[in-house]
């Protein structure tokens, strides 16, 4: 992936070559309605269904957002508590995804797993009519993590875990065990809620754009979420949290790090975790995830890394006026619970399932097929020639 | 599927309750640059970098297409010798991907196995970086039919083909001798032509675009075409031949197909296989596969399906003065070859595989990441309230 990640940011920069181009991106273009989400709207930095982001992050559990972004409200107790039992009831993973998950060895890469249990789901638990699709999302919100766990410990630690057998109510905190087989802090679980809420929505980003795009075929679920996956996978679009993690832990001092940033500035090299394509001040979530990442360096005995982090967000705003987005803190938060780098943008997928599910009901409610024409910049016409004249 | 296809000839319907949408749908918008095809433009009804369908598919074989499509230009004799030999040499299929078909039962969706075999194949074969980009597609469209068949005659025939043994040099051929076990007859080859050179390639389709949208994040090219198979799956993008096929089987004589589309029509039923989003006169792959199908007919001994077809035709011409689309003459044609119609969206796949790939190279040739806006029409603002407090 590094080597792609280098490419392309030499890549996206190519975009600067035709800056006059219409609809580039479709940057600042309506491509539908939405009433799930807004992005960067004076006075409020992010909202899910009108609700403030600092708001959820503060006070609710994972599963409520879940439940605000599905089905439209905050659930009362009993509603949560039903909930949580359905997603429980979910976890145990069919045998035939079992034995694909078995097949899939250790150096693949985590979201190609995620992309392919998805799919491979689809196959087992296909949605045969739109009147499944809350409980096919139920399904996949509940065995995400499932899949993830169950590959990553079969081909790192060659162990088949039972993903049925928690003691884990939460989404977060069944992760945390699954993938360590200890039963999580409090402190550990209150970090995973807070961080499956920032992640879980952000309007039309790109995978959600391809949830929708797909959606609008009036395809099923499945090959919905599967889509945004891949399109998740993407180094321009999550993985960021990862990339920071890779830069900040080559620092073992503030003053170091302070050295590399000026020295990474000085190259032009990209430095992620920082700005945004709609924030313009600064990302609401960061405050959020940062004030965790800070109690997670004091719980585990953190003498640096988290100082690293702050000293790397204070020149990054003084070198170039840029903030930390959603991304640059979370590194140091997953890695303080001790989650491989390489989980970390499967639990991004874990999040925004919620999202991608939301957004593909909304599309499928008042569906018009996304079909949006191109500026032809190819030869006019071609005269057909006999492959033997051909050279 | 047909309960989804139902429901969801009402839900596009739905379409009509917001016809004041601003770019709903995108329709009309351009969304980026092309080099690859022109789709109803004046004077030409469809071309593939400038040449002509027509001529395409009445004098090139399917590799050479595929070849102009993802090399640029056509090849001369020795550069499509060596392209179809390399393309023969990637038919075995990794064991790893075999043991994953095995385990997708029967009544699988195949375009749920396509999916997934594609998502799979990207966890044993994964693109690293964009310099592999040729011969991870070369290998994907060399695969693809290797995919469906060995599924489809282990989960129905009990059968492990050798995908990697074969006497057929043409994609086309190939399928048919996989799926029958039989040598085709030149006339099929050259249909299986004549058809893979016309799913090739359609622009900005929703398919095409879901691709180019997840190859913006600089995604892999399996997460791309992966998520290109789902979008083809829903009912209003592929599947339009399967769903003529199963209303024409219907029928034994063109009185009884004529008496059946009026009664359709007086009910308001959707009928497929006509008409379409950008073509306003005709579909100017109509001509060309209608062709195949009536000497197909006449080889087969057909007795009444192709003078259905052809009488359907003219009452929708009659009747709504709408015009076959490449899906309805498509139909019979495969049904005479002896496909099972429950695999004519998969050879969709096998053939648009080229363009989708041909689509994610261009993007990110000049890429920026696809980023729409939405128009919020959600709640403006909630307080939060404790889950004690909530009704």
């Amino acid at each position: 992936m590094t080597a792609i990640a280098v490419a392309d940011v030499k890549k996206d920069e190519s975009e600067k070559k035709s800056p006059a181009l219409g609809g580039a991106g479709l940057r600042g273009q309506s491509a539908g309605v939405t009433a799930l989400c807004t992005v960067g709207k004076s006075g409020t930095g992010l909202t899910y269904r009108g609700y403030d982001i600092t708001d959820l992050a503060n006070y609710a559990e994972f599963e409520e957002v879940a439940y605000l972004l599905l089905k439209g409200k905050l659930p009362n107790k009993q509603e949560l508590q039903n909930y949580k039992q359905a997603l429980v009831e979910f976890r145990g993973l069919p045998e035939a995804l079992r034995l694909v998950l078995e097949t899939i060895p250790a150096d693949a890469h985590p979201m190609d797993v995620m992309r392919t249990g998805c799919s491979m789901l689809g196959n087992l638990e296909q949605e045969l009519d739109f009147s499944q699709q809350d409980e096919k999302t139920d399904q996949l919100l509940a065995m995400l993590p499932a899949i993830i766990c169950y590959w990553y410990r079969y081909s790192h630690d060659g162990v088949r875990i039972d993903t049925a057998n928690s003691r884990e109510d939460s989404i977060g905190g069944y992760f945390l065990e699954m993938l360590t087989d200890k039963s999580p802090s409090a402190l550990h679980k209150q970090v995973m809620h807070c961080s499956l809420v920032l992640y879980a929505e952000h309007e039309f980003n790109a995978s959600t754009f391809t949830a929708r795009v797909c959606a609008s075929t009036l395809s099923d679920l499945h090959s919905c979420i599967t889509a945004a996956i891949g399109s998740l996978r993407g180094p321009l679009h999550g993985g960021a949290n990862e990339a920071a993690m890779a830069m900040i832990e080559q620092w073992q001092t503030p003053d170091e790090a302070e050295a590399g940033i000026m020295e990474m500035l000085a190259n032009k090299d990209k430095i992620m975790g920082f700005g945004h394509a709609i924030y313009r001040e600064s990302d609401p979530r960061n405050a959020l995830i940062k004030a965790w990442s800070e109690k997670l360096s004091a719980d585990v005995g953190d003498t640096h890394l988290y100082a690293v982090s702050e000293r790397v967000e204070q020149v990054m705003k003084r070198e170039k006026g840029l903030f930390c987005n959603a991304d640059f803190f979370h590194a140091s938060a997953y890695h303080f619970m001790g989650i491989p780098t390489k989980l970390f943008t499967p639990i991004f997928v874990m999040s925004r399932v919620t999202g991608w599910a939301a957004h593909v009901f909304e599309q499928r409610d008042n569906n018009r097929i996304i079909r949006p024409s191109a500026d032809y910049e190819g030869p006019e016409h071609q005269d057909w020639l006999p492959i033997e004249e051909r050279r």
